[in-house]
């Protein structure tokens, strides 16, 4: 098979091979379900119990305090809508540059009679305080108020300073009507996630995805604030504490519990090697006349967002994949909408520029070699396209 | 490993081995997110776009009518929540035997201003056509109905006149704001299952699951005309035109494929087959003086459901799964609920009959031996149980 290089490791991750050995056994003879009460149902809930432990231990939290869902979009809605229902009509606030999956259900608030409010961010790609103590602010009197800021950026990787912000929500409401929600699928496994340090701040729930740290698509979670309440999502049979109905994907989720531990445990190596692998990256990028987007700020160790002016990302990310090398363009997850990216256009960039940003994520298969021959290949494919405007 | 005979198909099935071995390369070297505009993304995309043929062609449906969801518990939710947030409130309409995940989201509907109607069942577990008249008729000026209706109880197995219901909905209500759906999760695979069939009678949306059918735990599917409008459920990056966001499970879904071609090809035979095993399992059952539920009317040719006077169901299950049985008491799906199941009390049958029940269902692995031992356990077992309450 041929197998180009993998440069988008923030759109999904290969599995690790532990993590599929480790899922085998739930895919052949332990095939029963969960909530069956004899041995083959037994043997899928020791599985996810100890799953629920390995990822509540990754994250910093109490095994009681994860449900398990499908993946990242399903936890945001489940937090989203699940809080919403239960409470007094009033703010939805997010940052300007939260991923679809919660812009969109916050979006579908606003038709329940719900307000968004949307805080931006600077050019750095950070949320602003001023912005984000404006928001607070302005919530009007008796409802109640939802924010969500995720812990990093998926395009830009940049690090959220939502400790500050947490406590901040905290301090000015006093209220149980306020609630803080962070989105940390890329974060998990890239920096240290610490749900309890998080939670003591004023986070009360946070989402995470098994998929994006070498575990399989398919599982997710929602780490929940036990105190809270949340009307069920996907509701039925009362799964996962009432908050996640439907059969468990056993086998998905004891990959998620190994790859939590796994990520964890590499976490730190990983994070020195891949920013070293970046600065190379990036030097290159810059001799090449790249502009790096939110350079200036903590981002994820993996992650470089460039664009080259007049060269079209689409096109740029086209010619590298005919060359070899798989990157993304924009986000990965929304890549049918040809629209510049919206995190682009929070941080003010020009929309020309914009069109023109190709994400290269980094992971643990990332050697230094492939970072020089894609720079090399970048370099020509560059010469090439300049080549073809000086003929038109 | 000690391997009990499983008899516990309507809980969850064993992963048919060619749908591992289909699976395996989207657990392995093609790992993209189908999303990605690369190679690694586009074989994902190409093998989902496979898969929704393959699950479209198995349930008589247009491949832009499926809509993949994690599970048959979600597809559910999907359509009936997508459905109510586009409609002017009315009044849902569900049988009094649904599962769980039909019955929940009805119940949450509730609180945001629609009526909840259960329509009642015979003591054959078969939906009374005069109330679900008597529900339609009540249908107050102006509001819409949302119908939902199962194809086959996963309980008892009695299969429902869908089609008569569609069609007198249909006729009765003209209308564009009356909706009907039906949960075939149990139906399909094990009796032919038309989506067009249905359609043209006047279903609008059918739901179905990989895990019942020999597929993998984590892929579903909502089965939709097209015509109609839904809200997202999963709100987010626009996956499954636009209806249900989240990176797609591609491995699962490919199972789900093959899965739903298997099913298909083998139903015939599998049901004959299964029909043979099970009459020689109620004849057994008979002589040992067992009640079969919903004996008399049109049902799953795998599902028995019975119960035994005086003898308790959940303890008739633990000593059965002692003895090497995996069978399942009152519905698998919410086995932490000690309630006799919902399904026997809507058909009148007595609560001390009905915490007895013991269901039995059979599938692909099932062999006449297995049938033989399980009759000559039972009969031993019972009679352990009257010498216990003898001693007492």
């Amino acid at each position: 098979m041929f197998a180009p290089v993998y440069f988008d490791y923030n759109a999904t991750t290969p599995l690790d091979s532990r993590v599929l050995e480790a899922m085998l056994p739930y895919l052949t003879q332990q095939y029963g379900n969960a909530s069956s009460r004899h041995e083959y149902g037994r043997a899928a809930r020791r599985a996810i119990d100890e799953a629920r432990q390995r990822v509540a231990h990754a994250v910093g939290a109490h095994p009681t305090e994860v449900v398990f869902t499908s993946g990242g979009s399903e936890a945001n809605n489940l937090f989203i809508k699940g809080a919403a229902a239960l409470l007094p009509k009033g703010t939805v606030a997010i940052s300007a540059i939260e991923h679809p999956c919660v812009r969109e259900p916050a979006r579908q608030l606003v038709r329940t009679g719900w307000r968004l409010r949307e805080i931006a961010v600077d050019a750095e790609c950070r949320v602003t305080s001023a912005d984000f103590f404006a928001a607070l602010a302005e919530k009007p009197a008796g409802g109640a108020t939802l924010v969500s800021v995720m812990l990093a950026n998926n395009e830009t990787g940049a690090i959220q300073n939502v400790v500050q912000m947490a406590a901040q929500l905290a301090a000015q409401t006093k209220s149980t009507s306020a609630l803080f929600h962070t989105d940390a699928v890329q974060a998990f496994g890239r920096v240290p996630v610490d749900f309890r340090a998080l939670n003591v701040a004023g986070v009360h729930a946070m989402t995470v995805s098994a998929h994006k740290i070498g575990g399989p698509k398919g599982a997710g979670a929602l780490v929940l604030d036990k105190r809270l309440e949340l009307q069920p999502f996907i509701a039925g049979g009362g799964h996962e504490h009432g908050l996640r109905s439907g059969t468990e994907n056993v086998a998905a989720i004891v990959g998620f519990g190994l790859a939590a531990e796994l990520a964890v445990a590499h976490q730190q190596t990983q994070a020195t090697t891949l920013r070293a692998l970046r600065a190379e990256l990036e030097a290159g990028l810059s001799t090449l006349g790249a502009h790096v987007f939110a350079a200036q700020t903590d981002r994820l160790p993996n992650t470089s967002y460039f664009a080259l002016a007049d060269v079209d990302g689409e096109t740029l990310v086209g010619r590298l994949d005919r060359a070899g090398f798989a990157v993304a363009a924009g986000a990965a997850c929304s890549s049918a909408n040809p629209a510049p990216s919206h995190v682009l256009l929070a941080m003010g960039i020009q929309p020309a520029l914009a069109r023109g940003a190709v994400r290269v994520s980094l992971g643990a298969g990332t050697t230094q070699q492939q970072i020089h021959d894609f720079l090399s290949v970048l370099k020509t494919t560059l010469g090439q396209l300049k080549a073809l405007v000086a003929e038109a």
